[in-house]
């Protein structure tokens, strides 16, 4: 079993609010992360599928149809958006914060690169360069 | 004369769009940075400062009190904001390019520095890892 | 089970040296790493902690609190000291190694992290741009 | 358990070609990377050892004869060689992916690791700043 | 005046070989870089270029317009190719060098840069991450 | 002229502290730089040559010639140093800041660079990944 993984990068607006609590309760939480005016980050998402090398080609996927499989079901949705309002399949009100992000994130490839031939192993997201947040699909 | 740089980050939400212009101008000009919900990125900001080491200390400037500077005068009002609505020293209706930001930047480091006893040489600030501006004071 | 990791510096000097050995013995055995007059490194920590996000934060644990919790319990005891005389959880005589800091950077860590509703996964610790060790906890 | 990683670089290049296929063929499956001419890469070995730290010297393995068995077992064939024509050990044929090349060179390694007393825990290999398989021997 | 730049990648294979020398003295001067069968890599471009910001859009050329000029005259030719062997602009015989390539570059980029409304300042090209050539067009 | 720059490595102690204050003095002005047990660095040495690339080799100074000169010249002397202490040519009494440190690494490369065929140009010291100076020769 080897294990290949693809970067991809995406530019996105959030914060973190939530809409039950008052002003005062979402500062106290969630800081300067609460501005009502958003913030933002550039974002780098490692892709790791698992499998056999092919005998012939030497892939497991080719890493070129991954980065196409990538850019079609997260990049293009998430690339230049607000997070908190963009995009259909984050669930309206979930935090987006690395740890969810990265788990919706899941949902939209697991199936897709099940279509390549791959299995889908582990997913790496990169707020800053000091926070990330990883996610094996359980 | 040795110049002497510290860097520090920032993450900021930011749109480009002129306001007298229509969606489809400003979509046509600017492309997916003119998302209305706005996107964001995780700024760097190199600052330079020139001068002659003191034969004391070996400091041109002590970079902890530039540290100090940049934070309180650049760090703190741009970090987790939105560059078009949140920053006062940004002139509304200014789009927050890495060109312009790095020139009103400048401004707000300029005093500062030379009271630390330093002559502000150089401005360099990262937008993404692939795209930079660079600004010396005219 | 999501995995969200916090990246934290330090700098710090030290030298690999036995007592017990004679100052040939320790040149052989660790070459420039015993340098009695000591050299030193820039650190790197990567602090992971598992654990279901909150429902409602999007949070495992929070990650400024976390931030917080890495800087009083090895941040601040760590950074500018010398790690063979300075810091009182390192014990005496144990050699200043990448592989024996991580180890006793966990026993700092593994406590204050369950205070904060998460679990000690992994600690990743880098000495260079080529060298780092990792450890579970066990 | 404790995990100690050692990175060393090479610089080579390589082409992906199967010759039973036609010229059309080839372009059609590796695109770019089929350019009869070749092109090439700086790649980046992670080598990860585990065991325990010895408690005298607190090495697991000593990074620095790491480094020379690194160097000897695979960077001085591989580095600024041709990894489809050069390299006696990769298998006439076999395609050079980044997949391949890593269980390739976990049998040059696994061995001389066994040598200086540590256990081969796991080989990352980067071919770019996007692109990285991994393998832990099986 | 500021400065705006952007990064583009290309990955390649060379070698360094002058065809009036014997192979020892090709040996002898270029080391492993002579090697027949080629090696290669990474390389990364920094384009500069320099001008007063536009007072509507902020931009000294749109960064975007920018990109695809740099990948249309430069790195959709030496990408994936043997810079000895595939590129038109570069000439036969003439060493593909990090110093020598950064004037060849700026040979494509000066003209189009300029169609851009732009003024093309400074080239960096690195080859690995510790050699890069820097060339100001004279 | 072109501009070719190497980068080489090296890790050390130091300690900010001037003899003639008291340690209260010395604290008040170098903070946690004077720990009297020292603290260290992984430092980063850019060395820039400039001239015109050979029409043959198309070579400034070849990088491979430069590399054993800044090794021999620099870094044999100050990897694994205390930078207070052990360095003959760092003048006792100087403070080992970065500003300071690559005037005194100018003053032995000038020549040797020269006895190359190069001129030397820039010098850029990084101490951590967030400080660096810059020198010029004058």
């Amino acid at each position: 079993m080897v294990y290949i993984t693809r970067i991809e990068k995406f530019n996105a607006a959030h914060k973190l609010w939530v809409e039950q609590w008052s002003e005062e309760e979402n500062q106290a939480r969630f800081g300067k992360c609460s501005n009502k005016n958003w913030h933002g980050h550039n974002y780098y998402l490692h892709v790791t599928v698992k499998g056999e090398p092919d005998p012939i080609t030497g892939f497991i996927v080719n890493v070129k149809d991954l980065s196409v499989v990538i850019k079609k079901s997260v990049v293009d949705h998430l690339d230049h958006s607000n997070l908190n309002l963009d995009v259909p399949f984050i669930p309206k009100g979930m935090q987006p914060t690395t740890e969810n992000l990265v788990k919706v994130i899941w949902g939209q490839l697991v199936g897709p690169v099940a279509e390549l031939g791959g299995q889908l192993h582990k997913l790496t997201l990169w707020e800053t360069d000091s926070i990330y947040a990883e996610y094996y699909g359980e």
